[in-house]
């Protein structure tokens, strides 16, 4: 079977957990987050990444190819965790929780999820990897919202996606795009007016 | 009076709306326009705008100094209109058409809009800029939010601003960072969401 034309190139060999590939593998991760949080998208070569991992220049450019390509690793690894949504009896409380994370990660410094986010606009490789870590992660957050269903908070036709969505996209688009400070209370604030317009029946089909 | 030390460069002159330099100013931001959308940030170069704009090289140096300076230029022109949000006589029709005129800007072709977003990505200059277009047109729709309290829409303390954030965030965060295609019920669909969440408080202080 041939590949689609569009095809992702092969994602890098995943062998034994602890072996030498997984090690370096999240030795050149770790470079590539650094010098990103350090110094930004434009200075993130493959001979610093190389360097700072300790690792073969050769190797780099074997297994990655580009620095899109090192991007898009970082971006799907992040994929291989075990993060749930916070889990704390009501809808209100769970987004709140959940943009708090949101808004903690966005803030971090050196800003390595912003620097991701923008750097997905820079390489196409990273603009999809950067996609598939979006729907990783609200599709986990789908239970949040089958959760306060089953409590009885809100109908049960309630579109999970269009509900998580409204409740976290003011975070991103104050820290990603209006670029205005932090807002303490927003993450609040997002998460008592998603739940709000939901018991109000807001995402359900009208 | 000395400017604060992080001033932006002046501004380039505006001499007489129908004179020479107003005239240089537009045949410049049409060509700036047109590489962007055509060929995108990275072959957005002072030559190819002077080249297109039929305006002498040095000319387009002295008056914009680098490509951030064109963009800045471009972006803040934009708030030298006559734009006023809908007046539909309803909140949400109101919300509904602006998002409307988002969604149609963001997916137009060439993506001026989608490019000038990026671009201020990679521009301090641009990002500036960026921001105070964006506040602009937040503060112009301020409006739409005092018409509906004055019709007993919504109440009085109503928080305008956080109101047209919910309203317009997930647009930008599906198009602009999420990525998905465009979604035809989603302009209607956030204003009904805002416009249910207003109407239930959710914008007022607690």
């Amino acid at each position: 079977m041939t590949p689609p034309a569009d095809a992702e190139p092969a994602p890098p060999p995943r062998r034994r957990p602890g072996g030498r590939t997984a090690r370096v593998r999240a030795q050149v991760h770790e470079a590539v987050l650094a010098e990103l949080g350090e110094h930004g998208y434009d200075a993130l070569t493959m001979e610093a990444v190389a360097a700072r991992a300790g690792v073969h220049r050769a190797t780099v450019y074997r297994r990655w190819g580009d620095v899109g390509g090192l991007l898009a690793d970082v971006l799907d690894a992040a994929s291989d965790d075990a993060w749930q949504p916070p889990d704390t009896g009501s809808l209100e409380r769970d987004l709140a929780g959940l943009n708090r994370e949101i808004q903690d990660a966005m803030t971090a410094r050196p800003p390595v999820m912003a620097a991701l986010i923008a750097a997905s606009f820079r390489s196409e490789k990273a603009e999809r990897a950067q996609r598939r870590l979006w729907e990783d992660r609200y599709a986990r957050c789908e239970i949040v919202v089958a959760r306060a269903v089953r409590r009885g908070e809100i109908p049960p036709d309630t579109h999970a996606r269009r509900l998580l969505i409204t409740a976290t996209a003011p975070l991103y688009h104050h820290l990603v795009l209006l670029r205005t400070p932090p807002d303490p209370d927003l993450p609040d604030h997002a998460a008592r007016t998603a739940a709000l317009a939901a018991t109000a029946g807001a995402f359900t089909t009208p």
